[in-house]
């Protein structure tokens, strides 16, 4: 795609802080640094105006999904109506989701606005879904979601109104979908590989969405809300509600001991879990230790409460024959100091006990569950993907279904898979940006190029000139009011990742500085092996950012394209 | 852009009818054929689920439009958040729109979901926007838009939900934003140009939206829901609302008359309006009359009601000295029969008299008011395009000031300037189609080319390797159960423009069949010139769809490339 924009800086600046000092960049925070700087315009707690630079960014990501979903995921397009009826969502159970934007039309039906489209998708799909012949398919859209967040924060990292990759894919049997799955899984690699923003995908909990496969996708980031997990030794990442980790050395805790009490299914039988009192129970871990046989709707209630339920309707002999499992975490010594039992009366023969499992939250330092090997790192990351394998949840639930090729009836195997493309926004202007403001990675950035002059003589025009059949985007500074330097700052607290700048001084030679993250460094080699021929000198290489490079103009396009080639 | 896109049929297929029979393609209205091809698909009256073919059209059109504003209009692109709070919407006396769909958040807050944004664009860039040197400036979305339509009908023309082009474009004169308007309405030429479909542009009444100047774009078509009347000798077109028209022969009409009563804006003045009594009067020309000094608030009223209200609290001395203007449609004879007059008592020296005015909605051979030569011809048609002059309606209800080169404050004039995107690819399919099915311009069709074989005898993957570089979007039938001339009739109710097909039989020639509308013809001197050397013959070139052609596979690419350019 070859496109040659030249946008007057004065335009984009209406948009800006007028006075945005170098002390603001270093200070704001982000969102505060991507209104200053004109990407967006937040107008309610949640909601933002996306303004060109923004948007620029914005299109670029989606872009980027776009394509690998289609090369790499086979996937189809769709755009849904974003006003969702209410009966799709009951049939789902989930129209009582208190984060759900209602509303009614003026003949009174009810509508949420679409948070997500498992109901919607499954429910076009199965419409059209015959025969076994129509599967494999995935389709996918981009679009608006909306959940009523009661605390929107982080500006674009958890919005009220945000733009969603989502897709969804139909299988025939399960093997299929977890193969499908698994494809997603790599076509996700891809995509974050392309933004070029180093990520870690974990394995996760898949909470609310059903199916038991899920791995998330995340930047590492101090700032981040989540905590994941990995291994030195086995590279196994998961997420801190799937992590599963041993104690260094097992039953060493010698502290208070916590019992947190439970019930199976039937609520026939109690569970005790027993585990060290400066740490968190993990249900995932509980739930793995008693084989899903846990009653998690009690998992709000209290130890009290959970008794008297497990107590209730039975008289003294029925107490007699109630089982009991105490189950203890491996970390417990047999001789800490444990709470007292619950039930006075008891029958030997109905108590069993499970030992050495793990049943809290993993720390730094513990070995890893996965390899029983490893030492396990943790980190703070900011959540930007999702994908799950939902089984027959929604196929079920909306009768989504296919003939065999024996001609019998089957429910579709589905999985859904989303990508926050605006909340990737607000995430890579976070792990990117430094001192001297944003400092976007060259595949999204809003412009690869801009051009900064200091009059009026002819140079800039020549330059641009020369980069008039350049693939890339160029944005030239004709704010005739600012300074050289003024203009210089502007570019680099846009994050934009190459910087020309024309003078007569140096002419002709010119003066390239660099703001791009993660580069490789490959460019040192075309360095040594043509540098002399180009012109092409180098102020010290080691400064991270900017990079300050020099070439005769007459190479300048040879400079950029290999060191765009490195981004 | 070089795209090279194979879709396997079997993939777009499931979003079809399967049993679409000749008949039902003939048959069904525009709106349901477009369902059963697979285009969209209607999930609640006015709301529809955009499927893979569907998108890619609605795409190639938003790409029209988004390449001539950037280029043509100079306008930035930006994405306004969907959700509106009450507050702007009640400073412009907007909220209570009984077609705004409104909702509130868990905090209690209202919004409505934007159906235009005015008031956004105005709040948003009124905060941007301090001096003249930010001016001028346009800035432009596409995106949706919601309309609680009381009776969503006509499928795409008319939905709750659709895809909008909106721009907005902000001035510091009057006459500088008569100008921007001028440039935006040819830059909507251009853009109408671009999609290939023939429109007319009709000066219209700016209703609602405000401002005195308002143009309005349609396509010509029996089933439009509009009128619009074009002059044989100066082709002014305009509206039915905005049309000014005068009899073939004044004064000749000597039917019944009929007479409406309105008041001056200070209600100190009777007006009487004397008309054709199979005529419709027509607002507009009223108010151009009287020099727009009438009350249009009691348009509403009866006769009777407006009489009553001039005569409130007049005794006779005062009835003596009310005014009356008698405004008379110039198609009436003195002769006619005229109803009697209101009042008992006036003086005559308060009686004033227009004659020879035209009140009344023009009709088909009627003489253009423009030039008063041509002859007026009407026709239906589908509005597909708006634009407005604004003046400071907005800016001022909104305080979008800036600083004059003299320090003076000024609101800005702005105006404002829509497109039915997704209105278009109803009304696209609507003018176009034929007996065959969908017969899309080139421009947006979801696919330029299409292949189509009898077997898997390795024809088509050479062909397919021959278009392997071609810079356009091939489809490619590989349902294997379909018949060959299934598969030619699949494409042409697509209408997809060019389908190749390949058979054994005329190796190592092929045949092309053409459904694009509106060719020039053009396609005949290259055919004259090359037709020989590259073995491309015509059968009944006059066909109009199909078009039968026929080329030797080595300059297929020549042929094809020949006859797309006419497209």
């Amino acid at each position: 795609m070859k496109l040659c924009v030249k946008t007057i800086v004065r335009q984009v600046h209406i948009y800006q802080s007028k006075n945005l000092t170098r002390d603001a960049i270093k200070t704001l925070n982000t969102h505060d640094l991507l209104q200053s700087l004109g990407f967006v315009k937040q107008t309610q707690s949640g909601l933002v105006h996306w303004l060109p630079l923004g948007l620029r960014t914005l299109n670029k990501i989606s872009r980027i999904i776009r394509n690998r979903l289609e090369k790499d995921a086979k996937a189809q397009e769709l755009s849904l109506s974003l006003l969702s009826p209410q009966a799709l969502w009951e049939s789902t159970g989930r129209w009582n989701n208190g984060e759900l934007f209602k509303l009614k039309d003026s003949k009174g039906s009810a509508y949420c606005l679409a948070p997500t489209c498992e109901e919607e998708v499954t429910s076009l799909m199965g419409n059209f879904i015959t025969s076994h012949k129509d599967l494999p398919l995935t389709v996918y859209q981009i679009g608006r979601k909306y959940r009523d967040e009661k605390r929107p924060r982080g500006g674009l990292l958890r919005g009220r109104e945000f733009l969603m990759k989502d897709a969804y894919s139909f299988d025939k049997t399960k093997g299929d979908a977890i193969k499908t799955f698994a494809q997603m899984n790599e076509t996700y690699g891809l995509i974050f590989q392309d933004l070029r923003v180093p990520f870690v995908s974990a394995w996760a909990d898949s909470g609310d969405i059903g199916g038991d496969m899920s791995k998330e996708y995340h930047f590492l980031h101090e700032s981040g809300e989540d905590t994941v997990f990995k291994c030195g030794s086995c590279d196994h990442v998961s997420n801190v509600e799937k992590a599963n980790s041993y104690p260094q050395k097992f039953n060493d805790y010698e502290g208070d001991v916590n019992v947190r009490y439970a019930l199976t299914i039937d609520h026939d039988t109690l569970i005790c879990l027993y585990y060290p009192k400066d740490r968190s129970l993990n249900w995932n871990l509980v739930l793995a230790a008693i084989e899903n046989d846990v009653d998690t709707s009690l998992a709000g209630m209290s130890n009290e409460e959970v008794l008297g339920l497990f107590n209730a309707g039975k008289n003294e002999d029925d107490m007699m024959l109630s089982s009991v499992i105490r189950v203890m975490d491996c970390r417990l010594n047999p001789r800490s100091n444990y709470p007292d039992f619950p039930l006075k009366q008891y029958l030997k023969n109905n108590f069993s006990q499970l030992d050495d499992v793990s049943l809290v939250d993993a720390e730094e330092g513990e070995i890893c569950g996965a390899c029983e090997q490893g030492k396990l790192s943790s980190a703070k990351s900011i959540e930007v993907g999702h994908t799950f394998y939902l089984g027959q949840k929604y196929s079920k639930s909306l009768n989504a279904k296919f003939t065999t090729r024996n001609n019998t009836e089957e429910f579709c195997e589905m999985g859904c898979y989303g990508i926050g493309v605006s909340r990737l926004v607000g995430a890579i202007a976070q792990v990117t940006r430094d001192s001297l403001g944003l400092r976007w990675p060259k595949s999204v950035a809003p412009y690869e190029i801009s051009i900064c002059a200091a009059k009026h003589d002819g140079l800039s025009e020549e330059i641009e000139t020369l980069l008039q059949d350049w693939e890339s985007e160029t944005l030239v500074n004709q704010d005739d009011k600012a300074s050289l330097g003024r203009k210089i700052a502007m570019s680099h607290s846009l994050g934009i990742p190459v910087c020309i700048i024309v003078g007569k001084k140096q002419w002709p030679f010119v003066e390239i500085e660099i703001r791009a993250p993660y580069m490789s460094g490959k460019w040192h080699a075309e360095f040594d092996q043509f540098g002399k021929e180009w012109g092409w000198t180098v102020e010290n290489a080691d400064t991270d950012s900017p990079q300050k490079h020099r070439a005769h103009k007459d190479h300048l396009i040879d400079v950029i394209r290999v060191i765009l080639t490195d981004m």
